[in-house]
């Protein structure tokens, strides 16, 4: 029997401080796919990315603030998959006999996220089957370059500015003078806007680029990431588990918690030119 | 023809300080839907909500990134829907002719997102029509039970402390103590979660109680206080414009930018006991 995924995964980080480097023992927060599949009628009704833990209450919380739901009694039982590898990654919702379900809307209004799969393995094998293949060690840059980076995206950030909300992706080139920079409410718009600028200027794959984001980086950033070949991805704050795996399989250089003088470099510390 | 939505919404909130209320001219950033649809075969793809600008971006990074397209010239054209109140919510995106088109791990992987519609105002009716009522002006606060939650909700974010990178949604009682607080990568998870754990334990709706989440308000936050019955919703930063408009019409009091004795409401003044 596979063991439930934890909400913590250890690592062991790079620190860059005032261009020195030493390595650090740190935890990340896990980010596992979870399917939440209802019985009868048997039906995947969602696949959201999120921290293992509190599941059952995800499902149930996920059906009833869809609509799907409307009380306690109409769930009958939740549990997880009765085996296979991604057992803890399934949760099977049956509902009480004789409700009437209305799943439309759910049809009608869905969503397409980057979760590849039901287990992070199966998320990583999905890029793998897209031929993203592993980004060369080029280019290298200076911890200085990183450095100011912050300071630059932020002055960009113009609708920011004005209303205190919002998160921005911004892309580099190798001495660090900014390119682009795309504003969203949500992370993944702004990142899509960004490489479908690049895409519609011809100007993919980006291998000589450096991605910055305002906020965490997850799973999905270090996924469209990889699909432009930006072999270097900076983030004002932590990144997830499944960030940190993509990042080590396609050989990209992943930094977070880039603040001042100092960031954590998670992978590919080779294109870092440190002292 | 309609005007395409500004990035920015015009609004007045009330500042409250150190117990003293007063009004403000205030910009918030836009959210409203977008639907993504192929001309041929004639498909929606995603309805995502986002800011509006570089939406012909948004639609191109995302079919890229998604492995829908594979290269700049896979695309034909890119144009908003040609008439209708909605057109600027609506791209229309015409591949290439001859492209094989694999959309299936789009339809394997979809997710529900709660935008129930393709304009902001769509998705206000799509609220109505789930018997979401307006709630009733109770409880009513002093901002000092406000000012108190930020510090109970970051000494009870047992994960959020090992890895700096947790959103929370935490549910406190009138007198603001906390009663439940759950964490995950996603926003939206995180308030799944507590919904979810107050569903189980037939504890919904949950008219007295206060709402604080880690992050911004989006339209997707709200709409889950609103389906939940929730009269106190708390951020520590800003809300989105469709937010404001969800707890106008519901009368949710909605308090965003909660830092030290200070905070902006953006609706439901009323409940908050001022001089």
């Amino acid at each position: 029997m596979t063991k439930s995924p934890a909400s913590k995964t250890k690592a062991t980080v790079w620190v860059v401080e005032k261009g020195k480097v030493r390595p650090k023992l740190d935890q990340l927060t896990t980010e596992e796919p979870l399917e939440i599949r209802l019985v009868s009628p048997e039906k995947t009704i969602a696949v959201t990315m999120r921290s293992p833990g509190a599941d059952f209450e995800l499902a149930a919380g996920f059906l009833y603030n869809e609509g799907v739901i409307y009380s306690r009694k109409d769930i009958q039982r939740i549990s997880y998959c009765v085996d296979g590898e991604q057992r803890y990654n399934i949760v099977n919702v049956a509902l009480t006999e004789g409700l009437t379900l209305d799943l439309q809307p759910l049809e009608r209004h869905f969503y397409t996220t980057s979760a590849c799969g039901v287990c992070g393995k199966a998320s990583l094998e999905a890029l793998r089957l897209r031929n993203c293949s592993v980004i060369l060690p080029v280019p290298t840059i200076t911890p200085e370059i990183i450095y100011s980076l912050p300071e630059k995206l932020r002055s960009a950030q113009a609708i920011f500015t004005a209303t205190g909300s919002l998160h921005a992706a911004a892309l580099f080139d190798a001495e660090g003078n900014l390119l682009k920079l795309r504003e969203d409410i949500g992370r993944h718009n702004a990142l899509d806007k960004l490489i479908g600028s690049a895409l519609l200027a011809d100007e993919l794959p980006l291998n000589n680029h450096i991605l910055m984001v305002s906020g965490r980086s997850s799973f999905e950033i270090l996924q469209k990431s990889t699909v432009a070949g930006i072999p270097i991805v900076c983030a004002v704050s932590a990144p997830s588990s499944l960030a940190v795996s993509v990042a080590q399989e396609f050989g990209i250089t992943l930094i977070g918690f880039l603040r001042e003088e100092r960031f954590n470099v998670y992978s590919g510390l080779e294109r870092i030119c440190t002292t």
